[in-house]
């Protein structure tokens, strides 16, 4: 057996542990002196790339433009909308000098760009022929937090922040809706996560949203993480603002604004979706190496040749192949892209050569397959896809399994405790829902679409139920 | 004539006011209310992202890896390298303040981020295996600076920074130059901006590089704009830093290390070398759009639909088109293309079906072409190059035209007071740049490779000569 492996913890002995290591040893981070500020190392740059890319050309194709706002935003400026300031000011990085001198107008550090993008969109929306405005920002965030974790929470994060002002309410709203489906798609295409969707209570909305949406992954150990949101304002920001503009029948109006934003979070969802004790399994579409090509006695004629024309082809079809030619035993290197998640191993030796034949190994389940090199990128394309669907059900399966229907206070109590998604009937009070936090520690997660009753009455205070909704542990 | 285009100042009547004009009106950025601190609006973000775009592959093809850095630099890690921290204090923002309390080590919102990744490379480097190390980060930077102009000079701007460590000084210094000469052919390929380029002296080197090299490229009213700089540090931060491997021969060792960035300022040289008393004039690769087809007589019977399949032809073989099928007047899409400076003008009327062929106008010179339009799609890609050409031979003879060799002091001054660079011999005396300086405001740009001497002496001290360097006023 290797170190290298021995030494990530067990998920069922130190999951929060197992966590850590596997962030640390895959190389996805390191830590900095300052305390929730991370460096993204290149492998793990590299799968918020992919992730980027995936997403760009979806914002693209819907018509979304890139734009870059400042990353200070004046206090004053800040101020504007009463809920926003109350929900971020407690988490805010402030700038006081400049230059060497008091600055008079402190600076916040955006946590979240509501303020300028509002304060800009009514510098440049006028005429209803201005709008939609659909914008959308790559960027780094910053939110002072008191507990940090690698990708989960941490003071700065990198993300993607759209907004957008519409003319119709109903434009607004689809455009919210959207959004998240988008979201959810990175989910089945990409990331191999099912997510459970829905609406956000008042209690956990954006603050100033009148809307929030969010999509929601279950990790390995139970608890829910929040991965993605979408918010819709209504016109609340454009009056703060004074964003208006003449419609064509004559008439000043404010535009109906949206947000939407999913961050390196995702890099958590995918590790505690996936991993397992021998640490990252990554789902094929989103990694950065999706096969990576061992030689097996490498000095023996003919090997480094072989594994040379295999690497060629397979970069050339587009797959991202890597060769490590490195003089480290071929041990070494299975446990490394092992510990990587890299989704396919592929064995190349003498004997192999011999016969025309090579050993694929699927990262998931260990499954070993001796192919015809002929084949090989065919087979490897086949296998990438394989894999990408067996985890995406392996994670549905287990969603499925975890989501339980409760009709008393106890059996709540329970799932969450065990870990998992409790499905409910609420009365829509927030008594409730701050309820079940003291008790339980689990938070509402959201209103699904899927709004079939099941049950008359909300089984924390016995009234009349209003919504179905999701209450779980959450990170 | 169109109020749009009569509303930007002429270049020779001030060129200042004629670039702020071009900047507003084609809509690449806006201000904030925030001195320094400017919106990157779509267009001009679309630019960035091309020149983004062109550089991360060229990087990556190179064996570099993406990272990211924390935004912020605690004050006690920024002052380990002595020089570097007395060029950038008086320039940083300091934030004092998180989520309401005092910070005991106030933390610089990074300016560069040589500490960062120095301090980094000290925890992931410990043999000669780990090396080289080649990251590089896109990110913002900032630095307060007191007079603001967009893109140039700014207390916020985009830019790519590069850091790299390696175990010998020779393939250190290589990697500067080889850097250099990425940037250079991003000037011939994409920016069609011919650049000067050389070392800097000891007085404009970079604040604890042992040398520096840049990319100078020439504007319309005669001023050098630094473009882009390579660094290397020797081992200086590393030491510093405490940066150390083992080597081979069992030995520790520090690494020799560089660094290396271009900025948005790129986007103020594509403005002012190439752009119009009309507006700004996109070299065809660079730009977000290069073909614009406008209608004539949109109503009329078949012009729709002649342009939907001209622009879905020109879209499917890779051309960045777009199809302006709004309401407003044939008339204002020819001045807002113009001022937004994309390449080609294809415009199709009633007439033009009936003949099979349609019109192109291309924005560097106003040349009117009519071509069939069976062969639109050659005819296009063939003008895109074309253009790219004639633009990059404009700009070329303009740098030729406006290097003159000085043999006397009154020479000098007279040439840089004209506008241009002064080719000087030079004693390598700071004393002697230093009275340029005063006496003209011009300041030595760099020494370039070719240092085949003209003169003994230098003009300005009458000592000899060591070496040959330009001169020029500079933005």
């Amino acid at each position: 057996m290797d170190i290298k492996n021995k030494s990530i913890t067990s998920r069922d002995e130190d999951f929060a542990q197992w966590y850590t290591d596997v962030c640390k040893k895959a190389e996805l981070m390191d830590y900095t002196s300052t305390k929730g500020f991370i460096i993204y190392r290149p492998y793990g740059y590299a799968i918020w790339e992919s992730i980027k890319n995936y997403l760009d050309k979806e914002f693209k194709e819907t018509g979304h433009e890139n734009v870059y706002m400042p990353l200070v935003i004046p206090q004053s400026l800040f101020q504007k909308e009463k809920d926003h300031i109350e929900g971020f000011a407690p988490e805010c990085l402030v700038a006081t000098l400049g230059g060497g001198s008091e600055i008079a107008d402190p600076l916040i550090i955006r946590p979240t760009s509501e303020c300028v993008f509002t304060d800009h969109y009514a510098h440049i929306i006028s005429s209803y022929r201005d709008l939609p405005k659909k914008y959308n920002q790559w960027c780094s965030v910053v939110r002072r937090e008191k507990t940090t974790r690698p990708f989960l929470r941490g003071s700065e994060f990198l993300w993607q922040e759209g907004h957008t002002m519409h003319a119709s309410e109903v434009e607004a709203k689809e455009e919210t809706l959207k959004m998240l489906e988008i979201y959810d798609n990175l989910g089945k295409d990409l990331l191999a996560i099912p997510f459970v969707k829905g609406r956000k209570t008042e209690k956990e909305k954006f603050a100033g949203a009148l809307e929030t949406y969010s999509i929601e992954a279950l990790m390995h150990d139970g608890k829910a993480l929040q991965s993605g949101t979408t918010h819709y304002f209504g016109d609340g920001f454009a009056k703060a603002f004074g964003v208006q503009y003449l419609d064509k029948d004559g008439k000043i109006k404010n535009p109906y604004q949206t947000s939407w934003g999913v961050s390196t979070r995702l890099l958590g969802a995918i590790i505690m979706v996936h991993g397992d004790d021998n640490g990252l399994v990554l789902p094929p579409f989103v990694a950065p190496t999706q096969a990576v090509i061992v030689p097996i006695q490498i000095a023996k004629e003919g090997v480094m040749k072989k594994c040379h024309e295999v690497y060629d082809e397979l970069k050339k079809s587009g797959i991202r192949v890597k060769l490590d030619d490195s003089d480290k035993t071929p041990g070494w290197k299975f446990a490394e892209y092992e510990v990587k998640g890299v989704p396919l191993r592929i064995e190349i030796g003498p004997r192999d050569i011999q016969n025309n034949v090579l050993t694929i190994v699927k990262r998931n389940d260990g499954a070993k397959e001796q192919i015809s090199i002929d084949n090989v990128t065919s087979e490897v394309n086949h296998l990438l896809k394989r894999m990408h669907e067996e985890m995406y059900q392996a994670a549905f399966k287990n969603l499925l399994a975890n989501i339980k229907e409760v009709h008393s206070y106890e059996e709540l109590k329970e799932v969450v405790n065990k870990g998992g998604y409790a499905k409910m009937m609420w009365c829509g009070n927030e008594e409730c829902e701050n309820k079940i936090k003291e008790d339980t520690n689990a938070t509402s997660r959201c209103m699904p679409f899927d709004q079939t009753f099941f049950d008359d009455v909300c089984p924390v205070c016995g009234k009349k139920a209003k919504y179905v909704i999701y209450f779980a542990k959450a990170y």
